[in-house]
């Protein structure tokens, strides 16, 4: 029985697959290449317990026949459900790109587990289905559910579908809210953003907003450690959980300092004005990781560590083409 | 300035175009009279105030060129968006349903009011969203939000939509999760099947469940009160309010026996086995409306009363065809 992760050529996907092949899972992938690269796949070619398949999976027909055609000898019995536009500014300017490729590709992955008879789902939602709620500590069952973005608004209502066909269909249902999460290979994020804002200007960082927007990070390696928890200890049917670093969060400003310390330590940083660098982002929220807790696992990373070595990552990752996609 | 009334041949919408007009507003109506029906709208034809286009608003070219052509001489201001899927059992079968009528008419309403610059929306969500929480008391900001229909999903995934835009452009933006609505002119519902299934055995009345599913049931006529009410009372930006009734709702017996009184009071009554009539329904939910009568309105009527209405207005509507549609 094999596992299909969905956004198998991206940043979080390409540390799933890791997990699972070192699990001596047989792990299929599918991904339409529009964010992710095959660079991240390169490394399991030829191994026997791992295939890949480019399909644009908003195309129902496609993402059927790429499915007919990994299953032709070993069924699926679990997706790991990643792909997404991760882009959330370019969604906030072409609503578009979200519909299709966060909600149609969830749209699709569920209709098709329905076909294919797989009864497994993990899902990457987002901590953006939450909206801006920076007065509360936001739990799982936290209440009203009012997105600012077209991203959260997508990931919510993705959340939406499958919780629906759990009800019909499904054995496991698993809903993670993923906080910011940094580390490698990174595509896109403050992390890698602002190393490449560097590079290109290395004298001068200039930074959007006055630096005092304070958000929790977790380092990659972290959350898929989360998840492989809550998916070996929890029970079955439908579960939603947060996961995150068990503190209060880093600063855009230290954020920089570390950046300009590991990157070009002569530089200036230059901020901008006001909490909010763009209509739809949340410029702060409190994440509650109780539940996660309570099923025993816990971050050993806090959000300035998790930050900090994947600041030292990605400066060594090499030059970055395409606006700081790969 | 006009009022663009979507659904606008269906049950909800006749009831509040009746009220816009009365209100002396100019009415545009778009329906692409799957469920809704042209007989509905007969009365308005002629008037200066009232205009209709056949459109199906999952096509976005199609309602564009609607718009374009309702707005030609007379601007939109405001936008009452009524269409979807009201059949949640069909969109149990075929997911497409709910997505398409559901949540690609919202989608394609917020696109277009961002294109025609459009500012105001009212939305009809309903209390499917909240899912099956039968033990708690739902109030707007209750979670989490899991529904068990696709119904149910596409109306929060629609919600989400709302949200994010009322953010980007919106001016005021209400949502609405709407109660078990009845009265005139109904296209389906309990009151209606029970009603024409007694016509068409007028000795034996079949009931899906133990009949001692208990819900409740607001009539049309003060659903479209509350509306106005909070329309016209309400602050400016996003707001999500419950409509519905004061009470604990009534029994599947209980609208069972009244119709049974109403329509054939020799018949017997056959129930069946189970709380729940089919996957997706949500046997029973106790709904608080403390923040409508917070903003100044309440119910006259109780669910038995509103059902009791509802029937002798819908068995004097005189014999249906197509199962219940007109």
């Amino acid at each position: 029985m094999a596992i299909l992760v969905t956004g198998g050529a991206g940043f979080v996907a390409s540390n799933v697959i890791d997990r699972l092949l070192a699990g001596n899972e047989i792990v299929f992938a599918v991904d339409n290449l529009s964010l992710g690269s095959v660079q991240n796949l390169e490394h399991y070619r030829g191994g026997g317990s791992f295939r890949f398949i480019e399909a644009d999976l908003a195309d129902v027909d496609a993402y059927r026949a790429a499915i007919a055609e990994l299953t032709r000898q070993t069924p699926i019995h679990e997706v790991w459900h990643l792909a997404a536009n991760s882009d959330i500014r370019a969604g906030s300017l072409d609503s578009a790109l979200d519909l299709r490729d966060t909600f149609m590709t969830t749209f699709n992955t569920v209709r098709l587990m329905d076909e294919f008879s797989i009864r497994r789902l993990i899902f990457a939602s987002s901590s953006a289905v939450y909206g801006d709620r920076r007065d509360v500590e936001l739990a799982e069952d936290s209440g009203p559910l009012l997105p600012i973005s077209n991203y959260g608004a997508m990931k919510l209502a993705s959340e939406a579908l499958i919780s629906a066909a759990a009800q019909r269909f499904m054995e496991k249902a698993l809903i993670f809210r993923f906080p910011n999460v940094v580390g490698m290979p990174a595509t896109h994020g403050i992390v890698l953003d602002l190393v490449n804002r560097l590079r290109t200007s290395p004298e001068l960082l200039s930074v959007l907003g006055d630096g005092s927007q304070k958000k929790q990070y977790l380092h990659v390696t972290e959350l898929v450690d989360a998840m492989m928890w809550c998916r070996d200890h929890g029970d079955r049917g439908l579960d939603v959980f947060n996961i995150g670093p068990d503190d209060s969060g880093v600063t855009v400003r230290q954020i920089a300092e570390e950046v300009v310390a590991a990157v070009a330590p002569e530089a200036r940083i230059q901020f901008g004005v006001g909490k909010q660098g763009w209509i739809g982002d949340v410029p702060h929220f409190r994440y509650s990781i109780e539940k996660l807790k309570r099923l025993g696992w816990e971050p050993s990373l806090h959000s300035g560590d998790a930050v900090r070595r994947a600041i030292a990552e990605i400066s060594q990752q090499g030059c970055l083409d395409g606006g700081g996609k790969f």
